[in-house]
C-alpha cells in the first residue's frame, strides 16, 4: 500500500479506535480470514473518509448512524457496535434510548423495540461484537 | 375529544408547527378527506408524544429522522419535510448533508444520493410537500 | 403451451379479471414488448396458484396485499392496484383505510402516509396503473 | 398520569390482554428496565388507539399484521407474537399459513420461507417473546 | 398432480437438485409438516419456471441471487443456500466473495459484512440450512 | 488533493467512463453545487476501488447491481444507470431482463415488474439520469 492510502488508513484507524473501541478492531481482525481488503476499506472509506470530515461533530454521527441501523433492522451486530460507539463519543444511555424510540415514528414500533432490547443487550454487557 | 387528548394534540400542535412549520400543516390539511383521525394521531403521538419528550434536543432528534429517512429510500417527501424541520430547528445545511452523506455508509451511495437531491430541491424552493 | 399450463392460465387469468379487473390486464399489456413470459408468470403464479387457493377468501387476501405493498413502501402502482382490486372484492373504503392506517404501527407513519394518499388518488380517480 | 391518559392505557391493555395475551404483556414486562415509557406508548398507540379502532375485525387486523412482518422479515419476534395473536382472535392455522404464503408473491419466496418457519415455531411451542 | 405439473415439478427438482444440492432438498423437506403446497411451488416457480430459462448461465443467476439476499439482509439461511449454491454451479469463492464486497455500494457496508461472515460460515462449514 | 488519491480518482475516472458512460458523468455534475465531496466519493469508492478489482469481470458486476437495485426497489434512476451500465459492459438486453425476473423470486413480483418497466425505459430511450 502506497504513502496516500496510508494516510487515508492510518486517519481511519485512529478514527476506528476512537469511535468503535475494541468493537472495531474485532470486526477488521475477524475480517482477514475472509476478505481482508474489506477490513481496510472500511478503515479508509466510513472511518477515514467520513466519520473523520469536519462539519458534523461524533455525537451527533453516531446519533445517525443509531437511527438509520434502528430502521432499517436488519443489522443488529453493527447497530449494537454502535450503540456502544456512542457511548465512547459521549452520548448518555438515555439520549441513546430516545433516538431509538423516536424511530417508533419512522420504521414502526417493531424495530424500535428491537433497538431497545440491542440497546438493553449493550448496556449490560458492555461489549459488543461487528461494525 | 376530552381534555387530556386535547392536551396530547395542543402540545403535538406546537411542537408540528414549531419543527415542521406550514409543510406539517399541509400534511395534516391533506388527510381530511381521507383519514382525519391519522392526521390527529400524526399530531398526538410523534409530535405531541415524542418530539416533546425531553432527554433529546430537536436538532439531534431531526439529525435522526433525516438519518433513517435517507437510509429507508422509500420516503422521499417526508424526507423533505424534514429536511425543511431541521432547518427550522437550527440545523445549518452542512450538517443536513453531512448526516445525509454518512448514509452512503450504512444504506449505499444511492440511498445517499437520493438524499442529496432531496436536500437540493429543499434548499432551493424552500418549500416542501409531506410529514 | 400445454393443456395443463393452459388450465394454470385460464384459472390465473379468471382470477385476475375478477380481482384486479381492467388494472391488471393493463398490466399483462404493458409486458408485451419487454418480458411476454412474465406476463404469463403473473398470471400463472401469484393468480392461477396463490389467489386461486381456498383456505382464505379474496377479501382476506386483499387485506394481506394491501398491508404487505403499504409496509414495503417502494411499490406504489402496485399498491394501487390492490386497493382497486381490494374494492371488486367487496372491501369497502373504510377496511381499505383502517388496514393502511394500521400500518404506521409496523412500518412508520410515512409509509402508512404515503398509503393513505394511494388510496384517495384511487377512490378520486377510480382507475389504477399497474399490479 | 392523568385519567384520560390511563383511558386510553386501560383500554389498551384490554387490547392488549386480549390479542397478545402472555407474549404482549411480556415484551411490557421486559422494557421496564431500559424504556418504560415505551412500554406504555405500545400499550397506548398501537393497543390503545389503533386496534380498538371500530371498522375493521380483529381476524382482519392480524392477516395484515402477519402480512406485514413477514413481507418486511426483519421482525420475527414480533411475527410469531402476531401469529399466536391470530390464533388468540380466532384465524385458524390455515388461515396464517395462506397469508404467509401469499407474501411470496410480494416479497420473495425467502420472506415468506422464513414466516412460515416462524408459524412452524409458534405452531409448536404456544408460546411466544415478543410484540 | 398432473402431467404437465409433474413436468414444471421434475424439471424444478433436477434444477433444484443441480443447484441447491443437499441445501434445498433440506428445505423442501422442513416444510413438509407446516405448507407442503409451498415446498411444490418452490420447486415448480423458482427451479422449474426461472432457474431453468435460457438466456442467462447459472453462474450468472446465483451471482444475481447472491448479490440480492446480501442487499436485503433479511434471510442469512436463504444466502448461505445460495452462496454454496454458487460454488456447486462453478463460481469461485473470490467471485463470490467479490459479489458481497460489491453490495457495500448499494445497500452499505453493514449488508455487505453481514454477507461475508455469512460466506465465512459456508466455506468453513461446506454445509447449509435453508433455500 | 494528493497524488495517490488521484490516482484512485483517476482510475476511478476512467472506469466510471467505461461502466456508466454519460449517465455516471451527469451524476458526478449534478452533485457540484451541493456535495462535490460526494461526487469525488462516488469516483473514488465503488468506482476506483470496487469495480476496478479484478476477480470478478465487469459483466458479473453489473448483473450484481442490476439484481440488487431492483430487489431494493428504492433507487430507480440508479437502476437505469446500471441497466445502461450493463448494456455498456455487454450484457445483452436479454441478459438484463432475465437478471430481472429471476428477482421476483427474492424480492417478490412487484420488485421485477418495476425493474422491467425501468429497462424498458432504457431500452427505448437509450439514456439515463443518476448513478
Amino acid at each position: 500500500m502506497d504513502n496516500i492510502n496510508e494516510s487515508r488508513f492510518e486517519r481511519g484507524t485512529r478514527a476506528l479506535a476512537e469511535i468503535d473501541g475494541a468493537g472495531g478492531q474485532k470486526v477488521v481482525d475477524s475480517l482477514a480470514d475472509i476478505a481482508p481488503d474489506f477490513a481496510r476499506y472500511i478503515i479508509e472509506f466510513p472511518f477515514g473518509d467520513i466519520y473523520s470530515r469536519p462539519g458534523l461533530d461524533l455525537r451527533s454521527r453516531e446519533i445517525a448512524t443509531i437511527a438509520a441501523l434502528t430502521a432499517l433492522g436488519n443489522a443488529t451486530p453493527q447497530l449494537k457496535v454502535h450503540i456502544q460507539a456512542g457511548l465512547n463519543v459521549g452520548l448518555s444511555r438515555d439520549e441513546i434510548v430516545e433516538t431509538i424510540i423516536q424511530m417508533a415514528v419512522y420504521a414502526g414500533f417493531p424495530a424500535a423495540l428491537n433497538g431497545l432490547f440491542a440497546a438493553r443487550d449493550v448496556f449490560q454487557e458492555k461489549h459488543s461484537l461487528a461494525a
